[in-house]
């Protein structure tokens, strides 16, 4: 029972093998080699754009916060939702890496941000005494597990890109937002008017890389330097080019969210049976909030099931308590069945 | 002929392996799993520094940077030689983590930095107007591929020591020093008055992992929190856990910078013999410092020798040119053949 | 009719008359003179803090980011309200001198913070991945005129206290404070658990000083080196030091704003009495929040006005739009009459 | 014997009194009153640059600092003599406003930078590896009191252009050295190739202002946010721009500049006829860098003389150590006399 995190099974075997294969006598390093080339070719073909540019990192937050940093100014507002992994789980790293800029918190309903009230707070700023206008910031699947719509995304792209602000997505299960709206990259990114997107993959059976996506290449030499700066420049880039490379062939990217979708779907359904489990947010992608009693949970720790609690376990034992279940390509079934199983009783 | 860098090689076959046997099934993110615990454990019994703080990183310069920004403020100053990776190679990467501390160059001689020449900088500090005593740092084996003994790192520790400052000691390649002055890891470094290292495995055979070793872990948790800001924080932590691991096992890390140091001194060799070859620098581990005429840079070029060369190839043939050559742990025999062959009509 | 700002009216005499007598042959730079060393001793007398470290600024923004920079660190949260200066006016200032802290808002109630919300905003933090605890920062007088009673501020010092976290207290107004609650300089800052003070004096018939006063004077050395780095450090101190002495002299700062709060409270209880006049925020200081329709307003601009007017002049002519009336301590009777004439009608 | 430096000397009369007469009534904060737009004009007109933008601080230190925040990016290098007084006397602040960029120390000649090193250190940049070209920063008069002729500033603008960098001149006695070349403000500004003066006043019988002023007015805005997050932007800016009229007021900043390098001409023309004092570096300016013997200063000493002292007062009689003696424009002819008396005997 490990739904603690989409980043905790293991690598897919494919990548793996690739990561073999390219370990093959010498490269020059910094990315100067084919892999790399090969994989940033096939970032651009999967997001039909072969302009973008594209950067190789290994973590989200070097992601997200080398991609605001480019897009942004230190004395400007980047506006997210209450629930944005930049605000909540960065531990300040966009404040950082932009230098000080300030993440301004726009209302959302079911962690979507509500279009209306970002709009209000742009046409707030401009004066010297406050921050000027910089980004907008929205994640896809949200971090409650929630979707856009393509037309909300485009929705406030428009609003973003009226007050002329680029529109950054948070993609750390980009691939998991696709696989749910059966939409390609390009319509969930440039089509909808999104600029840059942090495109994940260690959510989704890689080892360790993300890529960066800027539809405006312009600013593709400065984030270069900046991921330098940052001390996110691999030496030895080509392992994590052969990661992504693998992960885009066949569509890899695609079945392995399918996978992990499919498993999520299957426990919420089991979820949805039992009376006394209540869904927090609706659940889309690969990921469930949901609050059942503090029994529940007791029983569940005890028999080592891992997941994120949001409560302590000493109580009342009706007392609601909410949880967050997440499933990664890999999970088995017999863990979901063991895990609806504890409710049977 | 590859000798652009000891960051260009494989990736050592023990350690690949031990990466497939991290890649089985579940394992709490962010490195609360055993194989961290382990490699966590390992660095320790390898420094025999039982309560030093040690966290795990995937480049030298965020290992740099962060150990930096731990040990001093933003208005210090950090003493280092112009040689040094922090000023040179790092594009402020120092200066970003710390929030804008002052690098200071000290004379060097042979890429060493004169202590002397330090005591008398640090003595000028102290008034409101400059900045104030942060930190020394000291590269071995340095960027010119020469070593301090333990003597000398032993003086400029006392110097800083006197100051109230740390000393931070830059290992990318402190496993060649370790294997060319025969002594400890401990010897190297706590014993000799060194507050952190940069210990270094990327260049010596690993995919990219670097552990900063601090011996005096008071900062340990703001180290996490730095590394957690500068979006260093692998989720997947186990994958950097298990290559530090193999390479601390059985002495792998010392056989490899045996492996790279040997067939540099191989390269040395052979090149002392060649009249038209002059050392820039004393070689004494597994980087070489040399120049010969542009003819013979012209004639390794046209047949794909790789190597830092640090001036055009137009101009007069009989101009020397200076070049660094790195060995690592996988250089063939035959490379190395082949390159002297060059110089042999 | 000059209600635009408390900054807006002129230098009372006794400080410029005091600067002129400062202005007397050689004096040592950045504030190695007597004046700057009596007007040190005339705040720490004030306060009833015979240890507290005191450093003069030119600005409130200066006051407020050096104090929140020397009292956190760059990975902290600093608890505020929405309707703080720090986060509304101050355009990044806090973010860019503590290197990139988290202003965290807490909602308030007439702009002063809800203590229960701060404490569970504070429980909150704790792991890795979001920021540290680092500062709570209410002000005094509120942006929106309204006053914490000391048993307020007190319950916020004792729940920051808890929490290991310094208080800091934006006192932009705090002359008007002290007036209005009838308490003393010590009562309203450390005997309430005031960690540091912004205590303000542009607003209050100064030329442009503030001092910033820390009970616990550990950190005053690191506040020097800030000022400096931030370009706050005066070269002729003198010129701040006479201003903050003829404020403190025979209480001149307490007359100043029984000035400015009287001349508020005459318009305000002028303004009461005109049944279109809404009050935003209850009066208690210098600063009225209110609301009243367009109509009055385009009559007020036509006729040179000056305040903040919060809406667009084009419009019904019946639409309620708010306003912030300030008195400063010149304010003339006859602005007030006429202010209040133009609604007679 | 004042002469510690030119900013321990007293206000000039005139500027005192335009400050009583900018001390009348309302005004507009943040500089949107008619005393701050004449003072606009004002430096303009003495700079024949309509277009100019022109922003007015309190020290040097915060014009210097947000200039070179404004003309570079974090990633990049400023280069700059070791004499500097943006690398030398300013706690990192240059560091600090830009975000980290790197001060790059160019060898010099009497404190003048050389040409031919500037150009061979940009030369070498350019990689990812390293930081970027950024800007350049002279400074006239220089901090060891010598001058740059107009066509060795033409000379450093020419190399600095080649490299798309911009040149900045720290003008702290920008009106010392026009009164000893006889040249205009022009003509040693934007006319030589120069693209944004720190024009200082306070060295130079003012309180505390230096306007920023920029040829390439692109950036004015850009200024403006960094300013006021800087702390800044002062609301009672009137203060600061009549200031700045009075001192552009009929050549008065002129006329100071000739008095306090008339009264160093009068005291490096007697230091001359002293056998035993040597000069450090040759008078042009208003700051002489001497040597004499230590039985000298202990003399001077004993009689309350004021100056930088470059040595310990303990040690053998006949030691030679520097000093550095400063005029402003108030300095007494008695002073002069005193100083030099000292050595008579």
């Amino acid at each position: 029972m490990r739904f603690a995190s989409d980043n905790s099974g293991p690598v897919h075997p494919d990548v793996m093998k690739a990561l073999s294969e390219a370990n093959e006598g010498f490269a020059l390093p910094y990315g100067n080699e084919d892999i790399t080339a090969r994989a940033v070719a096939a970032v651009r073909e999967t997001f039909e754009a072969p302009e973008a540019s594209v950067h190789f990192v290994t973590t989200g937050t070097a992601a997200n916060a080398l991609a605001l940093a480019t897009l942004t100014r230190s004395f400007d507002a980047i506006f997210c939702t209450p629930e944005a992994h930049i605000e909540e789980d960065e531990c300040n790293a966009p404040e950082f890496f932009t230098g000080g800029a300030k993440l301004t918190l726009i209302e959302s309903h079911n962690a979507l941000m509500d279009a209306r009230v970002l709009e209000g707070a742009i046409a707030k700023l401009g004066s010297v005494h406050g921050p000027q206008r910089g980004a907008v910031s929205i994640t896809q699947v949200t971090e409650r597990g929630t979707l856009y719509s393509l037309d909300q995304i485009a929705e406030i792209a428009h609003i973003a890109d009226h007050a002329h602000m680029p529109l950054h997505l948070d993609g750390a299960r980009f691939a998991n937002a696709c696989n749910v709206l059966g939409c390609t990259a390009a319509e969930m990114s440039w089509k909808a008017g999104v600029d840059a997107v942090s495109f994940g993959g260690t959510k989704n059976g890689l080892m360790g890389v993300e890529a960066v996506v800027m539809f405006k290449p312009e600013k593709a030499w400065q984030f270069e330097l900046r991921r330098k700066r940052g001390g996110h420049l691999m030496s030895k880039n080509r392992y994590l080019a052969a990661q992504m490379e693998a992960y885009l062939s066949d569509g890899l990217w695609l079945d392995m969210a399918a996978l992990s979708n499919a498993a999520a779907h299957k426990l919420a359904t089991g979820l949805k049976k039992i009376q006394r489990v209540r869904f927090d947010y609706p659940p889309q992608a690969n990921m469930l909030f949901v609050a059942f009693p503090r029994a529940d949970h007791m029983k569940l720790h005890r028999d080592g099931a891992q997941y994120a609690c949001y409560g302590s376990l000493e109580g009342p034992p009706d007392e609601m308590i909410s949880a967050r279940l997440v499933c990664d390509w890999s999970m088995p079934d017999h863990h979901i069945k063991a895990f609806l199983d504890h409710f049977a009783v």
